[in-house]
């Protein structure tokens, strides 16, 4: 199976990225869709999936977690979303040709050897995207929404940080990293798409 | 003018990018013939205006330069190859649409607003890369080939560091960051292109 997965910076639109790129290929797609997933599974709220998922269980944890579930004082309830999103991507994988946007499956899927892209931009660029997002409160001054994106992106840090002892964004992990800075994303997935396809063919030499 | 600079650590084939990103746009190519053309108009080695370029200045010099040259204790004639260096850099950029391979041309030229390019590679890809380079030395084992490209990239870093604050190979100073491992530079190098001629369009909206 083709893999993407998408790395990427709050309000670069990596998110859409992701999802043309899918289109384009004709892959399938993943993004929330593993939350509510897994929330039908355990039969629990989605919204607590996804806070436990993006940042509930750092709170409580060291930086480092390392790759042994058992030696930190996580909720056993945590550690259970954590084992299901685990098996969760993993049949994804294995099902189709797919893009998953977040949730480290960059580190979870290494093994399936994807493509992986990471996505960023400029706190400029950032702001004006973020200015059209409902979800990021429409009352924010360009400030609190500056400190929001940043809390978001230290919460992916340091969720990806229990899986992996490099820097989150650190080119070195990924394939091809885009700014995105005053981009059309419409405009530039087909390219990245082209480029996807000859890394896929590359990596099966 | 369209300028795309070429950031690249040693054996990732960044220059093959370069060259071959010109070839495809019908842009002017520049690398060594920065070198070759200062030592033609000071009258001077190239070898050793290459190496007052690369690396020479920085052994005598602490790691930030900053803006101000006069502040440091610089032999004259490596300030004057320097600022012969910069005025070839910006004439071309006035010149013709072109890429530019390393020459710090990325920051010295960042008024011209060029598309920025940071080329990588795994540590294995670039040995077996650097098998086939006659001028690395034919007869370095693996281990010593690895000690001379980390010392060439360090060297590239430092250079960088006398022209800009933010360490050299840092994702958000570039547009697109490409990881060549195991790829074939010939095939990904068109969309590449691609990718540049959209951003040249985008960044004049």
């Amino acid at each position: 199976m083709n893999i993407i997965t998408i790395s990427r910076e709050f309000g670069s639109g990596g998110r859409e990225v992701g999802k043309r790129l899918a289109d384009v290929l004709g892959y399938a797609y993943y993004d929330r869709e593993i939350e509510t997933e897994i929330a039908k599974r355990m039969h629990m709220d989605v919204g607590y999936v996804a806070k436990a998922m993006e940042q509930g269980m750092t709170r409580n944890i060291p930086l480092h977690f390392g790759r042994t579930l058992a030696s930190y004082p996580m909720l056993k309830q945590q550690v259970d979303i954590l084992v299901e999103k685990q098996r969760m991507l993993k049949e994804v994988a294995a099902a189709s040709d797919c893009v998953i946007v977040g949730r480290a499956a960059d580190v979870i899927l290494e093994e399936y050897k994807p493509f992986k892209v990471f996505v960023y931009a400029d706190m400029a660029y950032k702001l004006k995207r973020c200015q059209g997002y409902a979800e990021m409160g429409e009352n924010l001054t360009p400030r609190e929404m500056e400190k929001a994106i940043k809390k978001i992106d230290a919460g992916r840090s340091q969720y990806h940080a229990m899986f992996l002892d490099i820097e989150w964004g650190r080119k070195e992990f990924y394939h091809l990293c885009v700014n995105t800075s005053g981009m059309e994303i419409k405009k530039i997935v087909p390219h990245i798409a082209d480029y996807a396809r000859d890394w896929f063919e590359g990596s099966r030499r």
